[in-house]
């Protein structure tokens, strides 16, 4: 986003593109829950009426109770509608368990999920209802790890691997790197499949631009689809589906019962590009 | 949106739906260009760093510079792409002129804009670019009337009604009701098309499903679809196709040049309705 700052050249990058200072969400706070600083960032839990417990990390809403299902359903759903037989998943990030418990709806054989902050697994347990169930599932192994060094040393391969991080500032930074993408490619079996958070299509559309072009080097499809998630700045959010041998747009077989938000004509729907974001990927 | 207000009964129906206090999005004020209150609303226009010049109504935000072409384009559009052959466009409400913009793209004859609030049009001539030229053109008419009385009392028929109204509360409410809507069928061609704004999927569902039941009674295709809109609250925004011969996925041509946000695939992936919104519409 070009903004007319004053100030620009003091400013770092990743501080004017991922912060807009300007314009915002704002939640009334009913209650603050949990507020601590871990070895890795500040974490919160609030209250607030309309939205129920909200989980942020340095200050940036992660989920809410009323609203994730926008998020977590369009982050793992595409994928394992496309993938021709899914059963080994990992999770990178994601410690609050929503996109854990969306792979869990399939019919899969295992699920790692690798967050590198254990409190906020520890929080998220305690605050949101679906994150203890779902590591408590035998097909869940939790491990507490950075997510660019797991990939690195782990000898397993995986058919998708999810990539749930938060924005690239703090402790997520190497996930949004090229570095991390070729490694993370290595960890992907031959029809293998990686899904990340993209950034908001509205305010962070130049880092999206430079994540395309680094991407389209290493995955011959390079699919970027789109979602409302209603507590993400602008209202909508990026995602990016990335294979070299499988296409989204190649379903497989239809969604679990019991979702709110994804199903087959959405996920059609969501990999139709506007004019602005036309020019990104390479896969359709 | 059900909210657990503990003053729930004291709260009209409109306000309880269409303020939602505990959330929302924030512009910080750089300058307040413009402050009055007209004969039927308080009329405000700010700078905002990001968004540029935004105009609101009764402290809600009908369009800004940056992001107005989500809207805009996304109410216009549509209608237009679906239409066999559009010549007779009536807008009511819009008086921001964005929504006028838009029609003016295309080939039509003629497009009368009926706006309540002669002040509207005066602040938004004066801080926002597109409605002058879109007044000075040839094809556009300017009648400043209420739009439920102008179409109870005009004789012309037209192709296309758009209202781009402003929500439920204030100079807008008739708008909104069963009974518009019966005079509005009156005034459409027999091919004609209505378009409406139809409220925020995520807060105002409630409002959307009692809208849908009386329009369904009237129209056969009820045809509900969503797009991003940025600065709307939620984020996403739904609008409503209604028409008797016309369907909107069946195009009838491509959309003129030079548009940010829509074209085909666009238009129909978003009649593409997410699983909480699925019993919506009669038409698709």
């Amino acid at each position: 986003m070009s903004t007319k700052k004053e100030n620009r050249e003091a400013v770092p990058l990743e501080e004017r593109e991922y912060h807009s200072p300007s314009s915002g969400i704002f939640f009334k706070v009913k209650k603050i829950l949990y507020r601590d600083k871990s070895d890795y960032q500040k974490i919160e839990v609030i209250e607030n009426e309309c939205f129920g417990r909200v989980l942020l990390l340095d200050d940036l809403v992660q989920t809410t109770e009323k609203d994730e299902f926008f998020y977590h359903e369009m982050l793992v759903h595409p994928a394992l509608v496309s993938h021709p037989s899914p059963q080994n998943i990992l999770l990178i990030g994601g410690g609050d368990g929503g996109a854990l418990k969306e792979i869990l709806r399939w019919p899969i054989k295992y699920a790692c999920l690798v967050e590198i902050d254990q409190q906020v697994i520890d929080v998220s347990k305690e605050y949101f209802p679906w994150l203890l169930p779902s590591l408590e599932d035998d097909r869940t192994e939790l491990i507490i790890a950075d997510g660019s060094e797991f990939i690195e040393k782990t000898g397993k391969k995986f058919d998708i691997v999810f990539i749930d991080s938060s924005d690239p500032a703090g402790p997520s930074v190497s996930l949004h790197e090229s570095d991390f993408y070729e490694k993370l490619k290595s960890c992907l079996n031959r029809r293998g499949i990686a899904v990340s958070q993209a950034g908001s299509p509205f305010y962070h559309l130049e880092s999206i631009k430079k994540k395309d072009a680094f991407l389209e080097k290493l995955f011959k499809n390079v699919c970027f689809y789109t979602s409302p998630v209603p507590t993400y700045p602008g209202g909508s959010w990026c995602f990016v589906f990335l294979s070299d041998e499988v296409q989204p747009l190649k379903i497989k077989r239809g969604p679990p019962r019991g979702l709110k938000y994804f199903n087959l004509n959405i996920h059609e729907a969501a990999f139709s590009l506007p004019n602005f974001l036309k020019d990104l990927g390479s896969g359709d």
